[in-house]
């Protein structure tokens, strides 16, 4: 691609270095963004810089937080003795957008993953053991992607949380809503058969 | 969508504003930007701000510039006599990248489209009339997108130049009629224009 204007080339290349956005379609918004007032353009790269610089982590539940500890965990609302395991963000906005969780967090930042070289140590692991030995923890909620590497976080936390008087569970797995059985994968149906529940308590739950 | 940060959300939100890009995209897109290094997303950011707030309209053919004069017209190397009429940036950008064409542009910054109430005043063909008279321009060549938005403005300002001593041509039919200019790959394009017409045969032939 040929540029005549040296600011546009830049501001072309710099939108096609973010993943999923090839030149074509970083033209296209660097053209957009032409197209709008300076000020609104301003806003658009002071939200942009501002959100890096200034962002922290909660040193609590290790979730993005716009102060040391996040809105959440500081929130006296929620209910801090049930704490929900995820492996990142973009999971606690998954299940904050279901507004039906009103207890706390505790972001991993990744699973245990010995093929990707991702072992205990390297996730926020020491700090949720820690959690459970200062904090009146009733309840520890994995919400873990239901696969090999998933199930391997789960069992090697819950071995070291066993000393402690901690209920530890897992959100349930099963078939989606809406989904079809025969296209389940095997460990899944199997799964869901292992788990099956009480139609009573199923029914009432609706 | 639920954020624990206002920091993030604002981030979110403003790339959500982009045309094509959801809520899910800019999550992704601001995550992304949340690993990397500060000083990476402040040259981001600030690329995109100096932009919009730098770049400039050649005075003469108004293409963007980052001077009063854009790069091309600037340059000795090109033709100054030879002008190709295009409808936008775009399609500057697009012709550029064939590396064949060696003239000059004028960007008209739309085409006649009476459906959408843009007339002949709101684009820029009387300053290409002023171009005709004070230039010494033997060519205009015309690439348009091939529709009959397109030929209406081909025939419109062709009229208007019938006084003048100076040779009107169109890029050839290598795109199929109802295509778009900025979608044609590059040895099409430039064939197009390797191949043009003198737009009275053009005229004549539909
Ligand atoms: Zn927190
Ligand atoms: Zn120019």
């Amino acid at each position: 691609m040929q540029f005549s204007s040296a600011l546009l080339e830049n501001a072309v290349n710099e939108f096609a270095k973010l993943p999923g956005i090839g030149k074509k379609t970083a033209l296209r918004l660097v053209l957009h963004l032409l197209k709008q007032e300076p000020e609104k353009v301003g806003l658009f790269g002071e939200a942009i810089i501002k959100m890096r610089r200034e962002i922290r982590f909660c040193q609590r539940c290790y979730n993005v937080a716009d102060a040391d500890i996040c809105s959440i965990c500081s929130n006296s609302m929620r209910r801090q003795e049930l704490v929900c395991v995820v492996e990142n963000i973009r999971d606690v906005i998954a299940i904050e957008s279901t507004q039906q969780f009103s207890g706390t967090y505790h972001i991993l930042g990744g699973i245990i993953s010995p093929l990707d070289g991702i072992g205990p140590d390297q996730l926020h692991i020491e700090a949720l053991i820690q959690r459970v030995q200062k904090e009146k923890i009733e309840e520890i909620i994995f919400a873990l992607n239901p696969n090999i590497q998933g199930d391997t976080t789960i069992y090697y936390i819950q071995k070291k949380l066993q000393s402690y008087p901690v209920r530890v569970t897992t959100i349930a797995r099963g078939i989606a809503f809406g989904g079809e059985l025969e296209y389940a994968d095997e460990m899944t149906l199997a799964r869901s058969i292992t788990n099956r529940l009480p139609v009573e308590s199923y029914v009432s739950n609706r």
